[in-house]
């Protein structure tokens, strides 16, 4: 078999290809990740590099224009080389760091829970000496002083804490510290120590997000928070979306292996930058929660992930058992329990319980919506009395997939819009002021309203022909109009929204309400019972919620009932960290959900259909916006 | 460093030492397994070889003769080859094979638990296919069609089993078969195969003797006993007693770990055994519940040993958590879960238990005495009010231990004596009829018995002045009986019963009773009151039970009152296996014992001195022998 080199310019960082293999599996190896939203399939097109010398096959060029196609670009993914190549990576195909949510800075004890009794923690005993009136053995002695001092009577020894407790006990003079870790269940007796330590112990909440992985450090005896870091999902080369991972996972021969050494690989990376920052030492991390959706956790356990997308959508597994380092190979101390908070379903998971559990909505007073609006818009509605669930298959349009110029919450991002009703002129902001090369979830949101405000697009989203409008146009693609000129971005392209892209963010809102409108109509409520909504994730704190009720997107109810509790999946999972109870409650909670499945009976397509115009068919839901008019 | 050839005759082995290592050494590494009651101090003498070519440094010469002196006998244990060496190992220093306790034959079910519940099983489910209505993850419908079919609520996936679980499910069409192993506190879901499996499965349940380990392979579908085999503990090389093998643990650099291999071995060679013989394959045995005493279950497990032997004698643990075959280096299935029954104390352990479980004395309504009379004497008295036990040390007189002409019940061990007491001559009986070589237990009780009814020891054992009878002469240490002329016997010697050894079994026996005492006079009760004794252990079932009594070392009851229940360790394990209730009931049982520490207070001291008589100080306490009398 023949194997080839391949130069990636700029970087000129060099890997050798087997024959068959492609760029951009080559690239992966160099350590140089791409764009690779459709995991490799060609349809994207956004793998493309530069062919700068030698000569490769070319399965298919895909979306490459004829201008890319004569500058020498070819999709990474179709190339497979046929003798030692140089190609060029352009900044565009690159997987760049996006904003980040961490969980906010807060201060100090503010968010401890109530109960605080992390998963993992050191307990100071001292222990009445053996004399021959009491000859109990060592462990039972131990057990028993734990039991009086601490009240935790389901305290189990491994075998290797047993094999040297004698000598243990006596070097401290019957004083010792005991390291106990929740393994769900019943207390793990992890290490018993001489004498009284002070040491310090760590664990880690980590929020598994399809594109993003953050993972934040905490100290376990004072509840505080050490650091935070996120970055995208390294599984990110293998798709953007969980369909083309598990497809994957599947489908390759060891991609099962494979994805979860990326999600792996990607907390790991966390690790190390958030140790080396903190002088915090990765052996004395010793207790992690993991939030992620579904898909996320089979993937990071190594779990067959085939049947999640596929009818009935069944998971694998809801509730998970806690699995030790050292079997994932995470870089924590190897005995630590790794414990993944429960899905209920498919498309509702571990980052959703964790949020629900944040915001104790199984024990509100008041009817409450729990929204987080990514790729499948996970609802959570309910309050102490039931609860429901659904994930409405959204799409990533809100996350810049699927628009043209979309992109994520990113220096140059566009994320507020206004324009003028009569020229058509905008007014634009960008992330982190840059100038503009695309626009994000928040942006679009705004510009759907105000392109419906200034009657350039019709309430089903059709572009008006205004031929008075400089910046309104017909593209390739059909009537399109110009946020940005090509000479005031960041990327010397001019920056548009098309009618198809229109219709694709109306058809992501529309699934988002069609979902709250079907929850509402199981219990035969109306919009207006929501006493409140809780918005999460990514992008929702940079949402307007007037544009966001004007489109449609949500129910239409006093904005003072809104709230925005950002990284609620992190927040959740620290939670769970420092709190057994939070744990367990999650569990709990979990099993408490009536999960709604959209795909059966016509209610959510219906709903669906009457929701694909600006705001909705029936106006009568949206009566803040009749008034206005 | 030097090291030197050593080669064993007549075996014709040959190893390689290293400069300071000794023959005893040497010839464990040559697979010659020697006597080593002393483990290795060079005081028992039991060791000793003939040096045939070479030189050796003899740090002691120990107990031998001036003649075996000048027939080349050495040490082993005190001899450092100090060049290429060729030894010849006699017969005599050779540890071997002996009668070995085996579980007695049953009948298929005889002995099956009414709770028949294995800690390992297979169990055929038939799961309803997922459809739209109900998409409940793979796991949870898994646990809840366990639960539904077998009650069982507290079943756990591993990771692995999860892993491969959907694809599993969809092969089998949702007809699986489950293997399910008892974790104490849970079951485990060790494996999920498609369909309906219909292969054996297999336990084992293990008496780890000091001197003896026995196997017992059951297939764990049927309950039945599939083959059954013993041997002599490895261990042995490294001292006869409990003691000698804690020292070696704890004061040999290195030392548990050999003690643990050692072990392990032994357990090792007798499955194989029972695997060759019986064609099961070791990997389809599931799950070993092994009963020892504290000491044989530190060692077997690896766990400090040290404090067992000092005041206050506290074990480093009682209740032990299951541990992994593979752990352990156990020759069964990998992840096979190995369960340790409990000990309540240094000198009363998890062997004692079994057999207290076996005879369900925390169920019994008459006050039942249950003792095996080995080197510790324990008892466990009581009924389903309360419970006490202790242990006595009786040493190993019984076993052969002390005495000169001791040995163990194998083939031309003289196990039954009559004396004429006219003419004081012998008529005796060996095991398997073979010509005599020493005696062992049962021959002894005897032995004592006639010797006093015969008039030729008195009641402290004192040998009195008959020089009428050719049989009684004065030996090097004093006077002795002899018991066979060498002529007769089947080593060449004489074989003969000394003072010292009489003075020996009284003390042994006298420890037992004073033991028994003690624990009546705990709850006030007269000796009448035990209402059964139920003796156990290696050779309690060829006790000639008036003997026993006649001599005082068990109490004055009716003889109907007493039964043998055999090897109540290995069959109270077998039963542990075979039903988790009973191994639940053995940890009940074990936390119910009240246990009597003798060397506290001065209630033992007395009675110890009290019954060093024939039978005893007070005859009271005999009325059967004095009215015989
Ligand atoms: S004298 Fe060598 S082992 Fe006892
Ligand atoms: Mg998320
Ligand atoms: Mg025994």
């Amino acid at each position: 078999m023949s194997s080839y080199t391949v130069r990636f310019l700029p970087d000129n960082l060099e890997t050798t290809v087997q024959e068959g293999e492609n760029l951009l599996q080559a690239a992966a190896r160099a350590g140089i990740p791409l764009k690779a939203s459709c995991g490799g399939r060609g349809t994207c097109g956004r793998c493309r590099m530069i062919l700068k010398e030698g000569e490769v096959t070319q399965l298919q060029k895909g979306k490459l224009t004829p201008e890319q196609l004569a500058a020498g670009y070819v999709l990474a993914c179709q190339s497979i080389p046929a003798g030692p190549v140089v190609v060029e990576v352009p900044a565009e195909s690159r997987l760049a760091e996006h904003r980040v949510l961490l969980a906010e800075e807060r201060a100090g004890e503010e968010l401890l829970p109530a109960g605080f009794d992390p998963l993992f923690k050191k307990v100071a005993l001292e222990l009445p000496p053996p004399d021959l009136e009491d000859s109990r053995d060592d462990a039972g002695r131990l057990l028993d002083t734990l039991e009086k001092t601490t009240g935790m009577d389901d305290a189990l020894f491994n075998l290797e804490t047993l094999s040297n407790l004698p000598a243990v006990l006596r070097e401290g003079q019957w004083r010792v510290t005991a390291s106990l870790a929740d393994g769900k269940g019943y207390t793990e007796i992890v290490r018993v120590e001489p004498g009284r330590r002070a040491e310090k112990y760590y664990g880690l909440a980590v929020d598994i997000g399809t594109t993003t992985v953050v993972v934040e450090l905490v100290d376990l005896a004072g509840g505080r928070t050490v650091g935070v870091k996120g970055r995208y999902n390294k599984q990110a080369v293998y798709g953007d979306d969980v369909i083309s991972r598990i497809i994957y996972a599947v489908e390759t021969p060891g991609g099962r292996r494979e994805m979860q050494r990326a999600a792996v690989d990607t907390i790991n990376e966390l690790i190390t930058a958030l140790t080396a920052e903190t002088g915090v030492e990765s052996k004395d991390i010793h207790a992690v929660v993991c939030a992620g959706n579904t898909t996320m956790t089979h993937l990071f356990l190594g779990i067959d992930p085939a049947y999640i997308r596929m009818e009935p959508y069944t998971p694998a597994v809801n509730s998970l058992p806690p699995v030790r380092a050292a079997e994932l190979g995470l870089m924590v101390s190897p005995g630590a329990l790794v414990h993944c908070l429960p899905s209920i379903a498919s498309y509702v998971g571990g980052d959703i319980m964790a949020g629900a559990r944040l915001i104790e909505i199984d024990q509100a007073e008041e009817l409450t919506l729990f929204i987080d609006v990514g790729t499948n818009g996970e609802m959570v509605l309910g309050n102490k009395d039931w609860l429901l669930a659904c994930a409405c298959s959204a799409g990533p349009a809100f996350e810049g997939g699927g628009i043209r110029h979309g992109m994520r919450a990113m220096a140059g991002a566009i994320e507020h819009v206004q324009i003028d009703p009569r020229t058509g002129e905008v007014h634009y902001q960008t992330v982190d002021g840059a100038k503009p090369l695309g626009i994000c979830g928040s942006g679009l949101i705004d510009l759907m309203a105000v392109l419906r405000d200034a009657g350039i697009i019709d309430r089903t989203g059709q572009f008006l022909s205004r031929p008075e409008l400089p910046r309104l146009r017909e593209g390739d693609e059909g009537p399109e109009y110009v946020l940005a000129w090509a000479h005031e971005s960041g990327n010397e392209q001019d920056i548009t929204i098309s009618e198809a892209d229109v219709k694709n963010l109306i058809r992501a809102k529309g699934a988002v309400f069609a979902g709250i409108r079907t929850m509402l109509r199981m219990v035969d409520l109306p919009v207006e019972a929501i006493e409140r909504v809780i918005v999460a994730g990514g992008f929702g704190r940079y949402i307007n919620i007037r544009d966001a009720i004007a489109i449609g997107l949500f129910p239409d109810l006093p904005v003072e009932r809104y709230s925005y509790i950002g990284n609620s999946s992190l927040k959740g999972a620290r939670l769970a960290l420092l709190s057994r109870r939070v744990r367990d409650g999650v569990e709990e909670l979990a099993r408490k959900v009536t999960y709604l499945e959209l795909s059966v009976g016509n209610t959510f397509m219906d709903e669906f259909v009457s929701a694909l115009f600006l705001p909705h068919t029936d106006l009568n839901l949206f009566p803040s916006l009749i008034n206005a008019a």
